[in-house]
């Protein structure tokens, strides 16, 4: 019996918030953002099932800090992946014996990043997609499959939602045709929606090169197994990338555009790449007892010239950069990519946020590709420089001083190696001056109210850097906490309030001046209250008034000494579970007491306290001087009048 | 039709390894132990699921230290649990005005106990026991209910499994007769088991109390509704503590053996009790918005006389000690009641141990029960005592002293509060000296080769303790790792080898006498080799040569210069994984170098190491010089000698 084609159109299903093409890590991300936050979601897949083996499998740092945000942390961590802490590096040995020696090792992510998890942590891409997976169908969302993309267009036929999209099941029985408000292509670096915008892809490195690349379970006595490292040997250079379940990943790159018989489509047999490794890691004796995956692809340092044409149809993940895999950069660029895109889809559909800042995403995600690619090349380049001793590197525990010789070559390396942990950490990415990060005021306009508390000078969080790491003590039930970590990933801003000595009477003032005009109409915080306010549960612990904000204050005071009631105004005591004390010590800084206001810059506490106001990513927006008066409320106004849609500010 | 009673016996199962008679903490652990191990169990339980609400739910440091041994911490802490990390005391106020004050709070696990996890973990019953179902249902063991035991003896019909067990489904229709090696009561305090072997309870404080306790959501502006309380007011006590998904418990002792009118079965509704909490709160308010549980029993003192009489039925948990429920020590004494049992179940069995050793089950976890019981009392009158400030505690963070008034009340205090943190905490117990736990030579033996290594005075670990925390880096893979925590529970006995500085000569002879001797005829390794080393994975990380034994090296280096091959005797860098570099600071001590080895109480590396034998529970079994020769060896087998099956020794 025949099969009718497109025909299975449903009318109810015909309308959906966004459409999302391909479920890798920046399609499952953006997908488990928006379906907690309650928008409807097509989400398919050309692929019948989750990536089976292979593929990338580096968390970074400042991924997992994303994750851990998420509540996605402890069910990846119950894979037991691998948890790198050290990157080794293996040269040549010096006396020409033809074997190799260990030069050195770094830490991958040193104690100066002041990173929550200092590893990378390692695991197949396919356990990471079921957690996403997991994790959608607890918002009632699952995955398509397989089906494709076969047309869209911008149609002005349903105005609310103008992106008018084809699906087909792979096997071409069936279509649906569906309207949405956003259509998302996260299909990796061939990109179809890509190609049909016509949006080309440019090169910064001409060269491209040919990996091989192979997981599986090895028996060898090389010592630095279970360390990610490089090895230079005069035969030959490869990766080594520790796994789960006893594997090891190995890279090899087998022939480059730069080599005068450049074959991009050169191949390579398992057994040739093991003999390859196995020629490099003399003397050094290396089987295998099963290969789990293995693949030759080539690869080329690709950026799209856009990642949006129209603010609805947006491109992310390897649709928009791609590179070489070395830095294990792939699938983290990808994590933020959507994170990045997801909340102002959300501030934008919520009604809080005017649709231009849509058109940040390009610039602030680009611009990190950007530098991911030319950060890229100088990686390469660090790799293929002699190490210096650990112990010039400043790293090492062990305290040991360089001995001054080759001061500048060092230096240098070390620069470029500093340069490089920040960068693969994810620590190290920033993004730049734009309506929401407060780039300060043409002189012009520095007259506006509120204006000259804005970014405050010694504040060492300044807009585009990632919220600093902190440890503080919850005041409510005394738990050491990660003040970074306090507020989930819900699309809400974050309002620290590093308050100072809350026994000074300014102290008190200026918090009570900060509830008042927060409240006062035409503030920010007034402007965007629930409706439902008067009958929010009493155990709502972080949007009790506005779903976009939630306000965290730390005191400068040991936790037995604070009393939220009595200290704070009724508005700020009412997040019962976010007063925090700043009485835990840090061992990084010589001053014990009061560790957060000291990182953040506020080294006199009589000198006030400050805002901190944190973009849903992590991000700072904009810092703001806490003062007595109106101003502080003022600075906030003028802030979140930069991309807000109400108008805001003097009532 | 009527069903046939007692025809239901299946002869394939008939034999079992053990029978398990109740499904609480203490049945659970001893079932999820063994059955890793591979015994066969028949565990049964009289109810028809397992706990839906209310009873014990805090999880002591201590016990989670074995919880996260097992890597059941995970799954725990998936249902996030409310955390204590501190107990506040609340007075009547000292102006008369009828309100209750703060005068005090103190970390309820303070660092100089120096917990791996200082807080208490406080989770539903049900919750914590369907962790153990999952896990139990990896190993093909499930608990059948609702079924009850109907009778036992000892037989000589089948001499490998001596006890005849009877058990009945609960509504009569079914019965079951089998064979077991042993038998396990984890009924509960009213243990059928423990009536029918005709064992006393006896009572050390002959008064009883009536409890009620409620668990349930509520609304109040307390403000130490988060933390554990103790509160005392005019108007009565209560002790609160908090739960998992906004609960709080509240226990209210509403009736003493010592008042004049006591009546056991005295009650009290739901609403007398919240209408006491009410008036004990007062100025604050408290509304229920549902109560989850509610219970009012009589709870008394007690203690078996006997744990077991034969070493083939045993008792464990409630059905052994019953007390207060205010110290929160039920579920944790039954836990290591269990954990006891089944490493020394498994060295008798598996053909290590003589079967003497399980006599030490009763002494070891008696005199426990016994301190826990008289400690109860003190930590009653700890409660009543009016408390001094945090600061004079030196436990805050704060640094201030003590004024000097009332030093000697202080003291008093200071001394009883750290006691009983140690016990609560479950860091304070300890065992005496027996078999297991080296207590030195009588003078006419102390001539036996060897014995003079035994028990270094310098060493601070001394039998009968746990083995300390300490963070190591683990060369392998440069991991910060919890020494404590490498080894999981898996029957098998942990050598600890602190081997001090391994670029001593001294230091590479004494590594390799002390393996060429453990290997040698007649020693410990030599004589409980496996019987498939030959076959044995290379994969396999912590019992390539003896089911028995795990062997990790710590080396006083940072951990980049350890080269386990070039350092070590092959048959100890076989243990990739087990090989430490001792190069983290720990800020407790001042000299920052070598702080496991120093916390050991190694601190003049040029004496030579010292080899902890750890028993499979995690307490010091023995310490022992490592020296070059053979009398490290000789020592090590004297104190396995003292309770293995087979002689050791001098071949």
């Amino acid at each position: 019996m025949p099969i009718p084609t497109g025909k299975m159109e449903r009318p109810a299903a015909t309308f959906y918030d966004i459409v999302i093409v391909g479920a890798g890590p920046v399609g499952l991300m953006l997908s488990t953002l928006l379906a907690r936050l309650g928008y409807k979601i097509k989400h398919i897949d050309n692929r019948a099932e989750p990536t089976p083996r292979g593929r990338a499998d580096g968390i970074q740092p400042r991924s997992m800090d994303l994750l851990q945000n998420m509540g996605l942390m402890a069910p990846i961590m119950t894979h037991d992946p691998a948890k790198v802490y050290e990157v080794a590096f293996w040269e040549p040995s010096p006396d020409g014996s033809d074997s190799i020696v260990k030069t050195g090792a770094w830490p991958s992510c040193p104690s100066f990043l002041q990173a929550r998890y200092p590893f990378t942590t390692l695991l197949h891409q396919g356990l990471i997609e079921r957690v996403f997976i997991d994790d959608l169908a607890k918002s009632g969302v699952s995955v398509q499959r397989p089906w494709t993309i076969k047309d869209f267009k911008t149609t002005g036929e349903h105005p609310e939602h103008p992106v008018e999209v084809l699906l087909e099941r792979e096997d071409g029985l069936f279509q649906q045709k569906l309207y949405a408000k956003y259509l998302f292509s996260g299909e990796g670096a061939r990109s179809g929606i890509r190609q049909a915008l016509g949006i080309p892809v440019t090169y910064k490195d001409p060269i491209s090169y040919v990996w091989a690349v192979m997981d599986g379970v090895v028996q060898t006595d090389f010592p630095s197994i279970k360390m990610k490292c490089t090895i230079h040997s005069n035969r030959g250079s490869i990766m080594v990338i520790p796994r789960e379940n006893n594997m090891v990943r190995l890279y090899v790159r087998i022939a480059s555009s730069a080599d005068p018989d450049f074959d991009p489509r050169k191949g390579a047999t398992e057994e040739e790449v093991q003999q390859i490794a196995k020629e490099i890691l003399r003397p050094y004796s290396i089987t295998w007892e099963n290969v789990d995956w293995f693949s030759v692809y080539p690869i080329g340092q690709g950026i799209a010239a856009n990642y949006t044409l129209d603010q609805r149809v947006f491109l992310g993940g390897d649709a928009c950069h791609t590179h070489s895999p070395k830095a294990g950069q792939g699938m983290n660029t990808a994590f933020l990519d959507a994170q990045n895109l997801a909340w102002k889809i959300h501030a934008v559909e919520s009604g809080f946020a005017s649709r231009e800042i849509l058109k940040t995403y390009e610039t602030e995600r680009k611009a990190v590709a950007e530098d991911l690619l030319s950060f890229d090349n100088k990686y390469a380049k660090l790799f293929s420089q002699k190490a210096p001793p650990a112990s010039a590197m400043g790293t090492s525990g062990s305290g040991s001083k360089t001995d001054g010789s080759n001061t500048e070559h060092v230096n240098d390396f070390v620069e470029t190696f500093k340069a490089s942990c920040a960068f693969t950490s994810g620590y190290g990415v920033k993004y730049g001056p734009n309506q929401i990060n407060w780039s300060g005021l043409s002189e012009s306009s520095s007259s506006i109210p509120g204006s000259e508390l804005l970014c405050p000078r010694n504040v060492k969080l300044q807009p585009g850097n990632l919220m600093m790491t902190a440890d503080v003590t919850r005041v409510a039930d005394a738990n050491v906490v990660a003040l970074e970590q306090e507020i989930p990933e819900n699309g809400a801003f974050r309002i620290y309030i590093f308050a100072g000595n809350p026994s000074l009477p300014t102290t008190a003032t200026a918090l009570q001046d900060l509830a008042t005009y927060s409240m006062a109409k035409g503030s920010y915080l007034a402007e965007y209250l629930r409706d439902d306010i008067e009958s929010v549960s009493y155990h709502e612990r972080h949007n009790p008034h506005s779903r976009h904000f939630t306000f965290c204050t730390i005191l400068a005071a040991q936790h037995g000494d604070v009393d939220p009631v009595k200290m704070l105004p009724p508005l700020l005591a009412r997040y019962r579970d976010h007063v925090y004390a700043d009485d835990v010590d840090d061992r990084r800084l010589s001053r014990g007491r009061f560790a957060a206001h000291t990182k953040l810059g506020v080294q006199d506490l009589a000198d006030g306290g400050v805002v901190v106001v944190v973009r849903p990513d992590g991000y700072v927006g904009a810092s703001v001087c806490l003062k007595p008066g109106r101003a502080t409320v003022d600075a906030l106004n003028l802030y979140f009048s930069g991309f807000c849609a109400k108008p805001l500010g003097c009532a």
